[in-house]
């Protein structure tokens, strides 16, 4: 199966027997992926706290930005003008953008939504701004994104069914809009577009909108409005439900998601990409992934332990430094820990996705999975050892 | 001129004939120290923002860490438990530590002074504290530092000239306690001592303090109490009065300077090493050193420059990264904003010193000097266009 345009290709190469996971590999202007992937968050076009090299050596291989952000700040102008978004953050590998619509939603002031696009304030300064499909596109093209997402409209949840209905129809409306867009303005010759699902946790909504997006001219398919809250086997019915309509010939891409159990759990269910802040922001507040479940470098058991945190890890933080230093420097608040930290977390997801990708390969996905399983204590099983 | 003890040595091998300039080499039990020599600060085991390798990666050759606040945190029993603090914080060159006198008087509550040594509390939690000369030497050596500092009595000035007089009779008599403690631990096989010249801005005082500290078996002689708000003239009157005492075949080092104009000023005067928090600290406010002067990355007129900020500069954020960029990491708050300036700063006084001893080793000091002057604009000249 593959897909290809002068300036993208996906080509899934292995399936699991026993699920839905697949094997595959994506090819942009700026490098290969391999799929399945995590992609970390660099919304300010900066992956927080870290260079280019490290994030690259934690074996990230695509990055993603936040147009929202990147449109108020440094601007259009400013990135073009610096001959592009990887050349301004000096990340020469694949960037893809989401398409605003998100962060206007959550983040700004005063979003109201118009056929023709949303208008709102930014949450910097107040200044009133509008983004519609088209300049949505425009944008993301413009500062040279290798794939671009399309505008959709999210609801807050709870929400009534009529709503979400509503939002849902404007999205696939505006997903063509989108494809016009970008294929005027060229895209194709140097970027892909996504499309993305909406549908909130009504499964005939998903069904729905996962249907019209199969049945566009885009790249890749994303699914958006999960992981917002909803309880994790709700995630789950609403990810295969639109995995069964999607395109198996097109990579899909789970947003927002996130945790190392998600990984696993998406990837059973056919995901090829995702990408969230999770691991970063965790990393900020001292909660570190181990292959027991995350911790907290902060508590005092980690003050006398005077060898790695994970001495499976081979990030510069486990190399390099104790427990006990990390623990001093969250301590101490010294930003050397916030990127230690930041280096560790990224590494434990990323070799979460090698370890998927190498049981794909063997053929050996669901004991990888169970092992992990029987192994990783996810966040609600390990809440009482971590608040003490 | 050589003084050696097991775990020390210093040469000069190089005089400039017009000024007290003089090239020398120190041997320290962690490496070789080329001076004059800058000595960046990582008070709380960090240097600011950066990986030990980063530091090296500026030209820094030694570094300097903070007695006060590492007794107070992590505190000397996990850092011995560590295997000492080079292997604690992953710095493998020397580490010269400060005797904990000069932040107890400028950071803790209550501080009292005894003939005993002095009480006071810590700025972390209140708890109480005691150091005396013994017990400085005693956590030096026991942490593991290459140079270790004797405790001095500082007085805030202004001060009356009794109460002056009196603390630098305390500095004088303590001298001869550390040089006692450091002998009976044997210090000389582990570590080199430095005693400290105090005296304010009396320049009998300062002749008497720097006598006393000259008359006593040390293995080098710091200058305190200068560069704490007196005007350049001062600093420089002082220094000449002090050098003019010290011995000349022992290390002279600056405590607390600097600044780019008085790291050469100090040299000018036989200075051989300098420490200062001021280019890390400057660079997490966004004041980066250029050859013609400070200047604030978060001016708009730096939003649209996509070249380095100093295009004669090898560090990573001059050689990877634009003034553009910088400036929107400035302005987003990123982290790596912090991160890339302090290195930015760490590497131009680093270029400082190499220049420095460039020339004295092709005997054209004061030339350099001179073409330094005639491109760098302090501060002071410099603070109309800064504030803009």
């Amino acid at each position: 199966m593959e897909v290809t345009s002068p300036a993208f290709a996906f080509t899934v190469f292995g399936h699991d027997l026993a699920t839905g996971a697949r094997r595959g590999r994506m090819t942009t202007v700026h490098g290969v992926v391999e799929t399945p992937a995590f992609m970390p968050v660099g919304t300010q076009a900066s992956i927080k706290t870290l260079l280019p090299q490290e994030v690259r050596g934690t074996g990230a291989q695509i990055i993603l930005a936040n147009t929202y952000h990147l449109m108020l700040r440094p601007g259009l102008d400013t990135l073009v003008a610096a001959g592009g978004l990887h050349r301004f953050m000096g990340w020469n590998g694949p960037i893809l953008t989401d398409s605003g619509g998100f962060q206007i939603f959550s983040l700004a002031g005063n979003a109201r939504v118009r056929e023709t696009g949303v208008t709102f304030r930014s949450h910097i300064d107040g200044s009133p701004w509008e983004l519609g499909p088209e300049a949505s596109i425009s944008l993301q093209l413009g500062w040279g994104s290798d794939i671009v997402m399309a505008l959709d409209h999210l609801v807050g949840l709870p929400a009534d069914s009529a709503s979400v209905r509503d939002a849902t129809d404007r999205t696939d409306r505006w997903l063509n809009r989108c494809v016009t867009a970008f294929n005027e303005l060229g895209g194709q010759e140097r970027a892909a577009l996504f499309g993305i699902c909406q549908g909130g946790m009504d499964g005939k909504l998903r069904r729905y909108s996962a249907q019209a997006v199969a049945d566009t001219n885009v790249n890749g398919c994303a699914i958006g409005g999960l992981s917002v809250g909803e309880p994790k086997p709700v995630m789950a019915e609403m990810l295969e439900i639109v995995t069964a309509v999607l395109p198996r010939d097109k990579p899909r891409y789970l947003m927002g998601v996130g945790s190392p159990e998600d990984l696993w759990m998406g990837v059973a269910r056919g995901v090829d990409m995702f990408d969230c802040v999770l691991p970063t922001r965790l990393a900020r507040n001292g909660a570190l992934f181990t292959p027991e479940g995350r911790v907290s470098i902060k508590q005092r058991r980690f003050a006398n332990l005077h060898g790695p945190l994970d001495p499976d890890c081979d990030c510069v933080a486990c190399d390099q430094f104790t427990a006990a230093y990390l623990h001093h420097l969250f301590r101490a608040k010294e930003i050397l820990g916030l990127r230690l930290a930041s280096i560790h977390n990224l590494r434990f997801l990323a070799r979460q996705v090698e370890d998927i990708r190498r049981s794909l390969d063997r053929n050996a996905f669901a004991p990888a999975h169970a092992a992990f399983l029987e192994r990783y204590r996810p966040v609600a099983a390990a809440a009482t050892e971590e608040t003490v």
